[in-house]
């Protein structure tokens, strides 16, 4: 049976298999090896994902009928957690500390049912506040962002340390994005979900993270004989084993 | 757990999670009712598909350790098969009546293993023989197209009987595609393969024969509360059971 890799996170993974999105890019590059398993649950923060991650990692997956261990789990939480509390999302902020420890929990209960598998923490993206006001997703007569760029920092330096003090991969997305120029418009469309040139670089980040991990298409098993390797004067013989 | 649908098929399958692709567009739609499982195989006909059945669909997939029988399994050969046996691709091509019977093969080993799961048959897309000419996959000195649109519509005619013989759905591709305008260039990328419309086309018409089974997003149960069922004044009451 084929491994898995389960992306876990709120709504920028649940959208990730739109057109040209980072997570159906995954299942295409993975498309002859891995499972891309999407587990996104828009507009959850840690707190409400911490409650539900013994339903969305069922015991059964992780035994040998259910096709063992999966290879890796990307965790991409923080986007909702650093929604301001007094702003017009304020239900779904979870404190700066709470969000850390959290992370930490979901790692700890990821690592215990898996020992083996690989966790890549990912860092909320930066925001573009004029965006936010612009595209606002509940109504918003403040006049202020919901969300803005410096608290999605400090929930970015929060996840970067939780990953570093539990031993987890970290895709350093806050900053990677704002390397881009125009990342505003490049990267985000609605200035807090991915665009074109978001959703590459998190493809990008995911594949050089598992290939820092062994997991790429070099090393992993192809399912099945490539059409490539199938003797056009004998074909049945890649089929013998 | 959620339950699954399966897609199994060539590089028709195999593709279906590039940028607009009808894989990937499944998965979207069902995002959060039901996971789709590429099981794609490019260049594969339904002789080499029914070889390797067994190890596509392990039996432990099916036991309730595994999810459960999927809800469904998109079953897509024909062009390949379909290749002339003198031309270029001729090592591909399995005969007209071995095409049926295969496919009605892989229907008994789906029902033997899935007896209430819902398969689909899909046939052949049309074929744009210029574009073949322009767009050749090996060498093709010949000047005539591995592929002809007649031959694919002999294939597609027996896939359709293979259906309506084994009392399963099916998805006539051949003649959905040429009702469009432009169907050579709005549909096919090179000929055979699937361009934008083309992958719409599919993903439309899967999503409308799962509906006639009862499976729709209407009727499957949602994988946690969605974020507007969460109560903003009582968040946590959501997630009470």
């Amino acid at each position: 049976m084929r491994p898995r890799i389960y992306l876990f996170g709120d709504s920028i993974t649940e959208s990730s298999f739109t057109p040209g999105g980072w997570g159906a890019s995954l299942a295409h590059h993975f498309c002859r090896t891995a499972d891309v398993v999407l587990r996104g649950y828009s507009g959850y923060n840690t707190r409400w994902a911490l409650l539900v991650a013994d339903k969305v990692f069922p015991p059964a997956e992780g035994d040998s009928h259910g096709g063992g261990a999966p290879l890796a789990v990307t965790v991409f939480f923080g986007a909702n957690d650093a929604c301001l509390p007094d702003r017009c999302s304020g239900f779904q902020h979870v404190p700066l500390e709470e969000y850390k420890q959290n992370l930490h929990s979901i790692v700890s209960f990821l690592k215990k049912r898996w020992p083996k598998t690989t966790i890549i923490l990912i860092t909320p993206p930066p925001i573009d506040e004029e965006a936010r006001l612009q595209f606002p997703y509940v109504e918003n007569p403040s006049g202020l962002p919901e969300r803005t760029n410096e608290a999605a920092s400090a929930y970015a330096k929060a996840c970067i340390a939780a990953a570093e003090e539990s031993g987890c991969l970290v895709v350093d997305l806050w900053t990677k994005m704002q390397e881009f120029p125009n990342w505003k418009s490049a990267c985000l469309s609605d200035g807090l979900h991915l665009a074109e040139t978001g959703n590459k670089i998190v493809f990008e980040e995911v594949v050089k993270k598992l290939k820092e991990q062994g997991l790429s298409l070099e090393t992993l098993p192809v399912d099945l004989p490539l059409i490539g390797n199938i003797d056009p004067e004998n074909p049945l013989k890649a089929f013998e084993n």
